[in-house]
């Protein structure tokens, strides 16, 4: 696998200075400073920095960062400009939710095709797609040059789709499913659990009703 | 606000340990090893037993820790067991998504109701609620002693959205708005921004077609 040279906890800070930085651009600010940048991402101005030499941008000692040009080379290290396809299996709720969310396509994301393994659900019409039998689904990644597959499926099911993702040649993988896939190191497979999410805010909430 | 003594990073494992736990127990497993543990969450064993020495219980050298007693004590850690309440803004498809989502009640969270701002969505039956107008959150939050509200709406209503929470009562607010909420500093907010968490996998993806 090709590890990031970026630790993941900077990576991670790195879309939410970019949110920062257009909300300020968009204010007509022209530069932002350290401090600014670390407010919104909760993270003290020197860490702000460490994170952002990781990024091709210096800024001026008083001055701070020229806005516009911090966030182009963020917007590049991200990957942001660069067109990306991905197929989404799993055309539930969630499903729908994802094949329709308006933030994707300005991080140069395309979804190209929604799939389903449910007879019920192929060939209705889900956010604007037809959806296609999961067999289709090594034709069309392989059409469309895929980058990366959703899953959205039931945690049952994961396992499965993954693998004919990764049988399909895309070698990133999305996984909405509550479950640990278990697949070549060399994919690499980032988890959206929502439940362990969950787990977070519930260990918050406890933790405010006992002081 | 108050802190949670566990650091977040520590704290984000801890569901993945849960998850691997049920896994393990659900195949027959009495015992489960730090390295086991280490594995689905990709860190080293090491790690693992230093994570979960903020969980009380022990593990036994050469055995490994006692799975179900692990798994118990995770969820109280976690604040899993308790019941917990929670209000959904936006009847949107990922309002529609998480309110159906089956992933919430096993960790003890029930949405209780489901509003929206737009007149053409309230009234309407969207996984099971029927929606209501948002000027009824308050009374609603009160009524049921909601912990926790949950922001579907566009990026542009959520800041409103959140302050109206707060005024109702709320703490805990789980923002699926890509913006950043200027809100008290009482009140916990998570930022599940998933264009934020798209910028990584892209990161990725250009990543590997570079190598």
């Amino acid at each position: 696998m090709p590890h990031s040279p970026i630790p993941v906890p900077s990576l991670r800070r790195l879309p939410v200075y970019l949110r920062s930085l257009h909300a300020a651009i968009e204010q007509g600010a022209t530069y932002v400073s350290s401090r600014q940048l670390g407010a919104a991402a909760g993270v003290p101005a020197a860490q702000v920095r460490k994170d952002l030499t990781w990024v091709d941008q210096e800024g001026r000692p008083g001055r701070g960062y020229d806005a516009v040009a911090l966030a182009g080379q963020l917007e590049i290290t991200l990957g942001l400009r660069v067109p990306k396809r991905a197929v989404l299996v799993g055309a539930g709720n969630l499903g729908s939710a994802l094949a329709a969310y308006p933030g994707f396509a300005p991080c140069g994301l395309r979804i190209v095709a929604l799939f389903d393994q449910a007879p019920s659900v192929v060939g209705k019409n889900v956010a604007g797609f037809t959806v296609q039998p999961a067999d289709r689904l090594a034709a069309v990644a392989q059409e469309h040059a895929v980058d990366m597959g959703i899953i959205t499926v039931p945690a049952d099911a994961a396992q499965s789709v993954a693998e004919a993702m990764v049988a399909a040649g895309i070698g990133v993988i999305w996984n909405y499913a509550p479950t640990t896939l278990r697949l070549d190191p060399s994919v690499y497979v980032q988890n959206q659990d929502l439940a362990a999410e969950l787990a977070l805010l519930s260990h918050q909430i406890v933790r405010r009703r006992e002081t």
